[in-house]
């Protein structure tokens, strides 16, 4: 097995082995089970430890010397994964052995394109999320000092102090409300219902600082890839950079695995497609494979007639769709392009019809 | 009763059904109910039923060749709720019979144009929206792990075991404190503490994506709309293509049934009115109709007199309307539209007054 | 008092004699009250009837024909805050009279441009906001019948029923968790879990739609209040469309009430001003008045020097705003407008020194 | 010690002081705590203080004109820091003395930039945050109104009164949910339903409305602050209006500190560096340091070669880098400064191979 393809496979098991491992530790924390189905426990994950074993050899002789940042993390959590669950093994209390096995959370953040998404975001606006972060402290503790004051001869024993009475205010500003601590008097009760409309306030600001951050962070990273998909495609290498960023934008990315259906005879039509890499086949009668850097599709867009023929990948194929819409923008911001599309359109009708 | 009509009827009678043989669902399995209660409110099961296997038959003979994948959804649901609370009249337990109409609860999906919206979102967030949920699972877990080794010496009845401990950490995470479960420890406390605010934190992250998700599929499909009724405005034809993107983003669709009232007489106007289908008729003393491609409500953008005439909707009619600000961008864009407008204006006003 | 002074307090006083009311109405429900405390707050809620009712008397005879729409809803809060008590006062049962004058919840209704601005969100966003609806009442309804089928058996009187199992599901979902109904059984729990984390995404859900529809509809009414602006400043005449449009996106407007301080000598400026309309006065030796149109604070931004005057409003001022980076953006796009700036600059600084 | 160098010590100090000071107040307020450790408390909190009014005669004493109103502020919550506790040494209860140090939760606020973007975003969006808030305050005083309504003879000790009810209302809004107060009646249910579902939308207002603001407040802040940067590097000084903007918004800032590596050997590089301020060292057979105005790394863009050296910070060093897609941007945009760093690119690869 190639060490590509072995790459490939682990990082689908990767979250599934996890799941089983962390499941199987939770089961075995359940006081009500026999001597038997604790070995067969103990013995799955003993498995899980060998293939993440297998994993961490694999990974440590794997040459692949670019993106050095990414892999120092995936090393460090592969070290681990095998790491501290030895070392229960050898020194920790045989009832909580099984519990080392936890760090296998970590796995799912190896390789995972939404971690690093998160972790910039997260950078980004870490300025902000700290503010809020000290604002929730700054209300946390006025919450509990006024509490504190407000209700502490009436129940001493539940607003005593102001660490009693921070689970209170932390319980009501996060408006979770268990109701084990609930002021009696009236101050106490107007001073919670202020705690709880800041709790929903604070909710709210970090609701919007990530949506700020998220929606800049995944615009640009659309804007940048795409580029480099369109950048691909001969036919845009001669549109303007005024153009070439309106294209950028309007064209949605979109990957077939092989066999996958792009477009079925008969659909109406809404799009078209160019092909970056990979090739489709056209099930017309005489079925016409086409390469990177072709497209088809177009016909649905001139004419508006039902797709005349399904479109199927015939290798795992990554496409770039262009709306209707945006095929008319480009129609009048670069001609000469929008002309080469009908002129094939046409020639294509009159050889072999498609859609 | 033509198909397309009985359609329309049927669409609208969707929900209004389903909930009235939800609601009956939901009477029957209460306990305190007569025998003769029970029978009327089979037979309007019964009758629902009934509505729903017409309206399967009618979705099956139907032609609608185009738009196949919608159709497919529709279809399953037309059979699903016909074919389960059959079968369930066949095999099931006497009292649980009338459970299985509960499948009802698909039919609003069928055709709404909100949930193509949902899915499309979903769809292109798929990525960060798993990443999200799979954060909550690792906090979950981890919390779960973190109060079972803190609280399980203190309540083992409640933390004795992480599937316990689990129970309270989605409780807590989720901010929704049922109080049954609670930490005594001052550490199980700061514990929960962090679980709360991480609680908030990722409900903020499910925010903020979907946030960003709505507002980019929102505004695309906007444009889209838009773009289509402008293109069939004559006047806009000539629009160069920068324009034409302003004014599409500019302009505001908007329909109005037969007999709607568009704008009254003596109102101050901040917008005109262009039609891209139907036919208004203008309440002046010799009563005018305008059909597809007029224009109207131009006076009170030119002159910022009042509204000379109430305009009414002749047929259902579909207008784009222009906003003050927007005529004043138009104008300074494309001039020769403005003109077109300005001496347009004029004419009417030398003949028929109208605002 | 003319009408319009009499309108102008009457707006600011609403929502004080509002609140002032509705407290009232609230104290005369508490049991622990004695006669005379009663007919103090009686004769309190008698007074603010009055108060209403002139109010209403006023509104009826006021002459203004423009914005009829706005008008109609004024004028039926108005009439119904005075017709309810009084309708009560003749009708109702003694000890409940007072509650309707709740009706005076309307009140801030009346000219508040914040619910005309939701109203447009809620609007355009109502397909969404119902799709959203719709799919709380199917989960809702999807929990309850699984919370049913689960339950019934562990807790008859709990979840005996399906709308009994929907308090404990709509209880769940909105987060709230009272408490009162928790599941027992393990696939209750698991139920429950996910019935919250559905709960988080459809909050998610209207929150990202709100955002959108908030987003686009506040971007758009600052677009037109700023162009009216901008419009009536002479300087900006001369600006061609494109030009026109970025000014109006940078120009912040700023209102400052007569006597208050716009910049203050010796501060670092980093934005200069234009009068929209008003007039300011410069606090040099020789103090200076400027009036609409003019504009002042611009050494600041050509020079980096600190404020040479300070600045204050001699009348009611409203302001456009320009910061330094704008003031750039301009320079380059506009080159005449910056040298018409630069030179009343330097013309200035020979006779009046002012930042 | 320069009054500089101590305002950053200060500023830096002044959170770990808060919180240490806060937990010790904390701390005195539990009651199982002997004489000793409470005078150790108390000693901390007096050393806490003398820091505190060092802190504020360096800030009576220091000169900086500029920032007046920040400066405002700065000395307000120094003064109270000093003297609330001070007053209180001497005016309150033994016991109670200790409290009054909790006037340094202000100190956070003291310098903080997320504070002023919090504070322009709230006076931003004041109108509409004010608008919520009444909604909110409306929704509430109708659902107690209902509530008292429907509950007051099944549970007149929970909602006896308006007040009563008030408590349930705004605990159920808040979708806190204490569980102490719950209807019982069916009408009560449905109400309290329509207020958990109620809380929501207004709970998604809040983050919509707080989303919007921050969306348009970080990114004018961000287009500002680059805009200055970008001024300071001589190469963009040649470019037109148009495409300055566009780099400017392609740009993004970073600090690096003295000794921080920028980029290392054999990483693939997908950004190149401009120099603002401060000076790097490459570390080329024969180091050489670039100075501000100077770029770097442009050779991974060009030819897509791993890094050929390692880049680290001379001195503290404000860089600002252009990412792969942003460079082909700024290629077709300005072909010269494009060709101005290709040219570099290739000297420097006969003289100093970097990439």
């Amino acid at each position: 097995m190639s060490a590509l393809s072995f790459s490939k496979i682990s990082a689908s098991l990767n979250a599934v082995l996890a799941a089983i491992g962390l499941v199987t530790v939770a089961a075995l924390t359940t006081p009500d089970m026999t001597g038997q189905t604790r070995l067969v426990l103990e013995a799955l994950l003993a498995g899980i430890w060998t293939a993440y074993s297998l994993q961490l050899i694999e990974t440590l002789t794997m040459q692949r010397t670019r993106d050095v940042q990414g892999r120092t993390l995936e090393i460090a959590v592969d070290v681990l994964a095998v790491l501290v669950p030895l070392a229960a093994f050898f020194f920790a209390r045989g009832r909580d052995q099984s519990l080392y096995c936890a760090i296998w959370l970590l796995k799912p953040l190896r390789g995972s394109t939404f971690f690093r998404l998160l972790g910039r975001v997260l950078t980004k606006e870490a300025r902000n999320l700290i503010g809020v972060t000290s604002i929730f402290g700054i209300v946390l503790f006025g919450a509990a000092l006024a509490a504190y004051i407000i209700e502490r001869d009436v129940q001493p024993d539940k607003f005593g102090s102001i660490p009693l009475a921070m689970w209170w205010a932390v319980v009501t500003l996060s408006t979770t409300g268990y109701g084990d601590e609930i002021p009696q008097s009236f101050a106490g009760r107007i001073l919670a219902g202020l705690v709880m409309m800041s709790g929903i306030g604070i909710f709210a600001l970090w609701a919007g600082i990530l949506a700020t951050g998220f929606y800049e962070e995944v615009r640009r990273q659309d804007f940048v890839r795409n580029w480099q998909l369109v950048a691909a495609v001969p036919l845009f290498q001669k549109l303007g950079s005024g153009a070439l960023i309106e294209i950028v934008r309007a064209l949605r990315p979109r990957i077939v695995p092989a066999g996958g259906i792009i477009c079925r005879k008969g659909e109406t039509g809404d799009q078209m497609y160019f092909i970056v890499e990979g090739r489709v086949s056209v099930a017309t009668p005489n079925p016409v494979e086409l390469g990177s850097g072709s497209f088809f599709g177009e016909m649905a867009l001139i004419s508006g007639e039902p797709r005349s023929a399904t479109v199927s990948a015939a290798t795992e194929v990554s496409l770039l769709s262009l709306y209707s819409s945006d095929f008319q923008m480009l129609s009048s911001s670069s001609p000469e392009i929008a002309d080469i599309i009908r002129k094939t359109a046409l020639e294509r009708r009159g050889t072999t019809p498609k859609g």
